[in-house]
């Protein structure tokens, strides 16, 4: 299987208690490539402008992620600036340059419109609903992100375009925003009602909890000694679970708890540097030693 | 095993967003010992005033909890009054009304001189030292719970009387205060430094994370569907938590994992109405029950 994400490339400027980095690749749709192909093929949908590094293009490449759906517009890569506070769970964005990306607009090749798994990131969601509209029928796994700059200005596309899609994947504060519901249950139970029967709910440094129909399913993140940058660690996080499951093929309740794991894993790993480098390095079995390790930190007498 | 708890017994007055509800029986160590009653013997050190109902001492002591230490003292009974918002991991004390609280001095009795397992409440420093210092030498753990108010105001007071245990059970932003850290795995760390070899961190509706000299532990809580009253959910996860490794008497890092699920949930239980009102009616099958439900929630593929 293979799946295709659309969202962003950028150039991220970070600032964060243990230190700063400038001109780091990001952007969510790169975070979520690069975190999904340890595990599958993924097709790459998005914009750059004319100062993309080729470099960054050739380590994208590299890791066998398609780059046919990936624009070069003229001008400059949208550019982030962010600074996080010792807490590191709240950041201020410093500029939101969007450069190219304010004229993107998706275009899916064939190859795309037929992938098995996608992930609208989180754009607009005009352009997310575009995506849809482009998509053959018959995708196993619809999913989404967005987030509350969108829920609170253009709530009604956001309605239409989560309403048409499998499974939202959102943080824990624009679940609640969405569903109008301080309760995570309710919350969650209210989304399911909008049309995806699949809600993940990303609660960062505390885990993921999940609601299916079936079940509910609910794990903490892997704790770290020191955090150095959490940017992307969300979309890194979406991109290995979606990545897991094109590579087994088994979307159902057990193989979706598994591909979890392995989202919270990887996110684990891309904290530990600044943007996208420790996945530089990181191999297979490094992801499956930490899977290992988040076994036996959850692991309790279940007789 | 038996377990002895030294903390407050008071009448609460609550209200949240789901209502409202006065003179409710309550206090740190009433929860503490009603939660682990439903696993072992507790032994209640606390102070009440001659307007203690002898209905609550009757719930008490049919409950099989030791009332030997329960200190009868001229006046009024420690009372308490707290509204939380919406967002109920947020409340307001409207009062906090000492009374014959503010005269206790713990003594304790032969029997609780001696019992296996020691849990110190919430109550000012010294008093938890006074209790350290009647202790008989050989109790298998001694475990102790403290808070912002006593770290700030306290924190000499606060470092010696948790040098002195062998496990701090503490909220996470009470941790972070005392270790001077942000980081919970370094924060830990630090408060491992300080004397106990345990630290178990509540974080609320995300659960708890176990540091432990071999292992670090972590689960999520119980997702509700519904939250009346928080109030003593702490207390009594670490109530049902002693209780049932004093029930066990197996102390290792197993089984203090177990515990700590069994701590979750009957904790999940106590949120649900107001005070300690769903617990009366509760049975250890119900708990038994929850807890494979619990697993249910938390399972993945381990192989």
């Amino acid at each position: 299987m293979s799946v295709v994400v659309v969202g962003s490339v950028a150039y991220d400027d970070i600032e964060t208690p243990r230190g700063r980095a400038k001109g780091l690749l990001g952007g969510s749709a790169t975070h979520f490539c690069v975190a999904g192909s340890f595990f599958s093929r993924m097709e790459l949908v998005a914009a750059v402008g004319e100062d993309f590094a080729p470099q960054d293009r050739e380590f994208l490449a590299g890791r066998g992620i398609g780059l046919e759906g990936l624009q070069v517009l003229p001008g400059k890569t949208f550019r982030w600036g962010g600074r996080y506070h010792e807490n590191m769970n709240v950041r201020d964005s410093l500029y939101t340059d969007l450069n190219v990306f304010a004229d993107f607009r998706p275009v899916l090749s064939t190859r795309a419109r037929r992938a098995e798994i996608v992930f609208l990131a989180n754009i607009i969601p005009d352009l997310q609903i575009e995506v849809l509209d482009q998509l053959e029928p018959g995708r196993r796994l619809v999913a989404c992100d967005t987030m509350s700059h969108w829920i609170e200005g253009h709530r009604e596309a956001v309605e239409r375009m989560v309403g048409r899609t499998d499974m939202l994947v959102i943080n824990e504060e624009e679940a609640k925003l969405l569903a109008g519901e301080q309760g995570i249950v309710k919350a969650a139970r209210r989304i399911q009602a909008m049309g995806p029967t699949r809600v993940l709910i990303k609660r960062g440094e505390y885990g993921i909890i999940y609601f299916s129909p079936d079940s509910v399913f609910a794990v903490p993140a892997y704790p770290l000694e020191e955090a150095t940058d959490p940017t992307g660690a969300g979309d890194a996080f979406a991109g290995a679970c979606m990545g897991y499951l094109a590579q087994t093929g088994d979307l159902s309740d057990a193989g979706m708890r598994r591909a979890m794991v392995y989202g919270t894993v990887v996110a684990s790993f891309i904290v530990e540097d600044f943007g996208l480098n420790r996945l530089r390095a990181l191999t297979r079995q490094d992801v499956e030693g930490r899977y290992r390790e988040f076994v036996a930190l959850t692991s309790f007498g279940r007789g």
